[in-house]
C-alpha cells in the first residue's frame, strides 16, 4: 500500500532569529493510551514526515478511556498501570528519527481551572490519582514542570465567554501556570491578551486526538515556535520559560512583535531600487510563509497598492513579489507603510511595517 | 499536447432565485483587437470550458495596441477598420457554444469619468473618434446601451482614494452610468456603497487581457450574476438594468441583501432536529459556493459554535455540515444568530442569518 | 484541529451490474491488537470516509506484536486475551456508520502456505495457538469460512518467483483456499493466471497497517469489488464464493472478462453518430473510473486513434469524451477495435472492445 | 485578475552532462500569424513562464488562418505581409527574458512529405509561394536552416501506419531532413526506429495553437532536451546538427542510450551501504525527473523490488528513495539489474541499468 503523493516528507521552511534556532514544537498530542485513537509510535511518524522538532505526548492523566474500554473486553486490570507507557513506547522510533520527545501529562479538570498541559516532567505517576486538583499541580511543580492552560475558550467548558477565573491568577502567582494555548483548534483573542498583559507564553498545539492526516503543500499542524539557543529540550525549556515562542497555525504567526519582526526580516529579502519616478520594492520570500500585506494610511504623493480589504497583496512561499510604487509631484521618497494582516502582534491585528523609500 | 487534468469543463454550480435563472456573465473582456493577448475565439473557449452563460468582449475604442504594433511591421492601415472586427469573429464559436455574445465597447478615457463600458451596443464604430467622451455616450446611449464605471478605484487613475466626481453625476443623471464594477481585479468598497446609495447595479467582471488561465476546482474567474426572466441576451438586458445582479469574487459574494438571502437559502438546505437539550442544524450546501460563519451576538443559553475570529465554520461546496447547538439552563429553543461572512451585504460587511430552533 | 480540504467524505462510482450491487469491501486489514498503529475504530472511519461498504479487520493470530510492547511495559498478561477485541471494540461504530463488519482473522504462516486470510468466523479463538497450520485451517472450515490466500508474491516468502506448492493444491481440494489476493500493494500476474486456471476468486485488498491516509479526488486504497445480491453480509458471503469479484487498484480493474465488460458498458454511454464520411463515438462516462484506451488491428479504412503506446486516450471520470472517425473509400461502417488497457482480463493483457459503426 | 497558485513561475531541473548544458527547448509554436490563437508575446511568457531556454515560433508558410479571417473583415491585403511578423513582435520581449527566439517556418505539405520545420533562417519569406516544396525547401538550404519533419504519424496525413516515403529519403540525402518529431502530441515508435537506423536528430515539440495552460507541479510541455556546448542560438544549432538531444514528453525521457544513461546518473546520486545479509540502495533524486524502475532477470540470490508489472518502483522529484537488497546464500554482492521503463532508448523499450553490489 502506497501513500499518494502529497504524504512526503515536508519540513515548513522558517527562519532562525539571532542567536536563537527556529523550533517547530508541538505540545499537545493524544494517543490510544487516553482518547487518541492511533499507537505512540504513529506520532513520531507524523512529526517525522512534518519535520518537526519537539513533540510531547500528553495523555490526560483522568480519562484513559481506550485502555477503559480494552479492560471491559480483556478483563485486565488497566488502572494501575503507568502513566508512562506512551512515552516509552515512543521513545525508541524518538530517538531513530531524532525528534525531541518531551514528557508530559494533561491535568483534566472540570473549569475552573480547567485542562492544564505539564510538561517537562520526569514522573507523571505522582501527577495521578490526585482528587483536588493543586495537588496534582504541586506534584508538577516538584518536577520543575512548565505549566500551560490548554484550549482556554472551549466551548464545552467555556459556553459564552472565554473567562479567567481567580484559580487561574493563583496558579500564576504559584508559578503553576506559565503560558496559554492562543490557539488549539480555533484562535482565542482573549487568551491572546492574557499573554500579554500577564507576560505568559505564547503556545499552540494540535491537540490532535486522530491520526494526523498528510498535508499538503503550504499546509501545516498548529505548532508552536520555539526560539531556543539550541536543539535540545533543556534549550526548548528554557526558551518556554522566557516567553520566546511565537504560534503557528494556518498562514497567521501570533506572539510577541519583536519576534514576529525579526521572522518577517529574516523571512524576506527586501529591496528597493528607483528609476525617475517610480520606485520598485522587492520581496523575495526565502520561507514557506505567506504573507499577506494591507494598505494602510500614508503620504498620498506615494502611490502604491490599495483595495487591500478583502484582496491583500499576497507574497507566496518562496516567491519573489514587486510592489512599484509611484512618486507623485516630484517627491523622491517616503514611508510605504502596510499592515501583515496574519501576523498578529495584538488580538485579531496585524503588525504594521513601514519600508523607506530614500 | 494535451490539457493537463485540471482544464476540464466545469460550471459552477450556483442555484436559480424564485421566477429568474442565475446566469454567470463576464461583461469586461479584451483581444488582440485592443490590448488583450488572445484572438476572439479564444474568449468563447474559456467561457464554454468554465460554463459561463454570457460574455462581452470589449475592446478599448481608443487603445488598440496590438494593431498598432502590427500597422507598423505590416504597413497596413489599420486606424479605419471596424470595431466590430472581434464581435464578428467570435460570433460564429459562441453560436455554436450556446454562449449569449454581447456587443460592447470600452470607452477609455482620463478619470473623469475614467473608462466605461457601453454593453448591447448595435454600433460600435459611432463611438469612435470622439474628442469629447460625451459625445461618446451620447453615441452610446442612442443605441440604447447600458453602462457601467469601469474599476473606478483603479490606482493608475486614483492614486490615494476611490473619488466620486461631478461629471459621474451628470453621467447617472442623463442615464449614461447605470451600474458599477464594483470587483475588477479587486474589491472597491467605496463602490459598493455607491451602488447601494444611488441605486446603481453590482457588477463584477475580470477585464482579462493575458488567456484566462483553467481554473482548479473551487477557483473561477471574477463574474456577474444575474437573475434573468430567461437565458437570453434580451433578459440579461433587462435584468441589468433593474438590478437584479450580485458579483461573484473568490468566495464572495456581494450585493444586495434580498438577492444573497435568497442564494443563500436555495443553496443550503437546513434543518434543524433535537434530542435532549441539543439541538443539531444540518446544513446541506447543494452549490459550489463556500460559506464562511462566524459567531454573532445570542442569547448566552444557547451554546454553539465561537472563536470564529480567523477560523470562521465554513460550508464547504457540495457538503454537508452539522452544528450542534446546546440549550442550556432548560431553554427549548432560541435563535442561533450569526453572520456570513463572505456574503457582503454593506461595504466590508457580511449578511446576518438567523436560524431559529423552536 | 481541522482535516485539510481533501479529506471530505467520498465514496467512489463505479456501477452496480444486473441483478447484483456493486460493494466495495477490503477483507485485510490491521489494528493496535496485531501489528497496526491505530485502534479498531479508525478502520471504520476511514471506511465511512471512502464510502466502503464492508470490512473485515484480520488480526494476525501469531503475533500480536503491540499487544506485546504493551505486555512488557504494562506487566500484564496479555497473551490469554480474546481475539476478539479489535471486532468488538469496532462492532458499535460499524453499526452506526452502517458499514458491514465480517469477523476473520490472518492465519500467519512461513511459505508454504504463507499467509491467509479466513474470514466469515464465529469464533477465531478457536484458530488460535495452533502448531499445526492444518488445525487452524480446519477450524475455520468448521465455522465455514471463506479462506484466500495473502500476497502470494511477497518478496519475504517468495524472494524470486511467485510459486505454487503442493500445500495450495491440498488447501484448495480441501476447501480452505477458495481465493487469492490478486493484488496487495502490487500487483501479482501469476496469481492473477491462478485464479482463472483454478476457478479462484479474485481479491485485492489494502492490507493497511498505518493510519490510511485521506485521498485525493481519483485515488482509493485497493479493494475488492463485490457484486452481490443485495448489501448483507450474508450476500458478500455467498459472492464471494461464487466468485463473483473484481479489483480495484489504481486505475486498474482486474477480473473476470464477463464482469468487467459490463461495468465497462454500465460506465460509458456509448453513442454513434455518423455526417458525411465522418462518425463520431461519444463515450459519456457515468462513473469515477478511468478509461485508457489503445488501438488495435482494424481495417485500415476507418481511422480514429493511432500512436497510442504511450499515450493512450484517457477517458477521465464523469467525463464526456468524443472520438471522431473518418470512413475512408466509401465504405459506411465497420468494427472501430481497441483494448481497454487498464481492464485486465488476463496476466497484464487489457481487455478488447469493438464498437460498430453501421 | 490574478492567476490561481499553480501559475508561479517554474522551471523544471534536469541535469547538466559533461561539457554541456541541458537547454529546454521548443521549436514547434504558432500564433495569430498562422492558426495559432495567441499574440507572439503569449509565447514569450509562457516560455518564461516554464522555464525553458529557447523556443521558435514557426507560423505555417502555407495557411495563415487567422490572418485570412482577419482580411476579410477588414478588407486589408493580408496575403502580401512580410512572414517576420510574430518573430518581430515577440523579439523585445524574448531579449527582456532572457529567452533564446529562433526563426523558424513550417513548410506545410500534403504527404508526402507532409509538414517539415525549417528553423535557423535569415528570411522566412523566401520559402514562401513556392509551388514546388522543393524550391522552398532550397531556399531554407541556401540559409543553412535545420530541417526536421513534423508529425511523421499525424492521423489526417497517415491515416493507417507511420510510412516512410522515397521523398523523405532524398531529403535526408540532400541534407534536408536533420531530424523527426518522435513526439509531437504523441509519440511515433516508426520515428523513434527511424532516428536510430538513420542517425537523424530526435526532436520532441509541443506544436502548441491554443494558449499553454500554466502547469502544475510536475507538469510540462512536450520538449526537447538539447546538450549544447553553451546557452546560445549557435550552440543550439551545433547540438542539433550533431544529434545531441533527447526529448522530454511526460514522465518519459526518449533518445540515444549515451545521453538517457548521462542523465539518469547526473540526475541521481547512487549510494550502496551493506549491514549483514542486506544491501541499501540509495537513489537521491536531485532532479525534477521521475524514474519509473522495473525488475529484470538477476541472480535469483539477490532479493529486491519484484512484481512491477503495474506497480514500477517511482523515484519521485526531489526524493530520497531507499531499496533495500536481501543477499541469500551467503553471497555478498552481485548486479542489481533493472529497467528505467520511462529512459525509452528504443523503441518501447526502456533503459537497462545495473547497479553492482560489491
Amino acid at each position: 500500500m502506497s501513500l499518494p503523493l502529497f504524504a512526503q516528507v515536508k519540513k515548513t521552511i522558517i527562519p532562525d532569529l539571532k542567536g536563537y534556532v527556529t523550533l517547530q514544537c508541538d505540545f499537545h498530542i493524544h494517543t490510544v493510551f487516553s482518547d487518541g485513537t492511533v499507537w505512540p509510535t504513529v506520532r513520531i511518524d507524523e512529526a517525522y514526515r512534518e519535520g518537526l522538532d519537539a513533540i510531547s505526548i500528553t495523555e490526560h492523566l483522568e480519562g484513559r478511556r481506550y485502555l477503559q474500554d480494552f479492560e471491559k473486553l480483556s478483563g485486565l486490570p488497566i488502572n494501575g498501570i503507568s502513566h508512562h507507557v506512551s512515552y516509552e513506547l515512543a521513545l525508541p522510533s524518538a530517538k531513530e528519527r531524532n525528534i525531541i520527545l518531551i514528557r508530559g501529562s494533561e491535568i483534566t479538570r472540570t473549569m475552573p481551572p480547567g485542562h492544564s498541559n505539564a510538561i517537562f516532567l520526569s514522573n507523571s505517576n505522582e501527577l495521578a490519582n490526585k482528587p483536588d486538583y493543586m495537588d496534582a499541580f504541586r506534584a508538577a511543580k516538584a518536577q520543575n514542570a512548565f505549566f500551560f492552560w490548554n484550549h482556554p475558550g472551549w466551548l464545552a467548558q467555556q459556553p459564552d465567554t472565554t473567562l479567567w477565573f481567580d484559580e487561574h491568577t493563583k496558579l500564576v502567582e504559584q508559578g503553576m501556570m506559565h503560558g496559554i494555548e492562543v490557539v488549539n483548534g480555533s484562535y482565542f483573542p482573549e487568551a491572546h491578551r492574557w499573554c500579554l498583559e500577564k507576560k505568559l507564553t505564547f503556545i499552540g498545539n494540535s491537540d490532535v486526538h486522530a491520526p494526523m492526516p498528510p498535508f499538503a503543500p503550504g499546509q501545516h499542524r498548529t505548532m508552536t515556535l520555539v526560539f531556543a539557543k539550541e536543539r535540545t529540550a533543556e534549550a526548548i525549556h528554557e526558551a518556554l520559560v522566557e516567553r520566546r515562542t511565537a504560534i503557528y497555525h494556518g498562514e497567521y504567526i501570533i506572539g510577541e512583535e519583536k519576534y514576529l519582526k525579526e521572522l518577517f526580516e529574516n523571512a524576506l529579502e527586501i529591496n528597493v531600487t528607483k528609476t525617475g519616478n517610480t520606485a520598485q520594492i522587492t520581496l523575495k520570500n526565502k520561507s514557506d510563509l505567506t504573507f499577506r500585506l494591507k494598505s494602510m494610511g500614508h503620504d498620498a504623493r506615494l502611490v502604491y497598492f490599495r483595495n487591500t480589504d478583502i484582496d491583500p497583496v499576497i507574497v507566496l512561499p518562496q516567491s519573489t513579489l514587486t510592489i512599484p510604487v509611484r512618486l507623485n509631484n516630484g517627491i523622491t521618497g517616503g514611508d510605504v507603510n502596510f499592515s501583515v494582516e496574519n501576523f498578529m502582534v495584538q488580538p485579531n491585528t496585524g503588525m504594521k511595517y513601514t519600508i523607506r523609500i530614500n
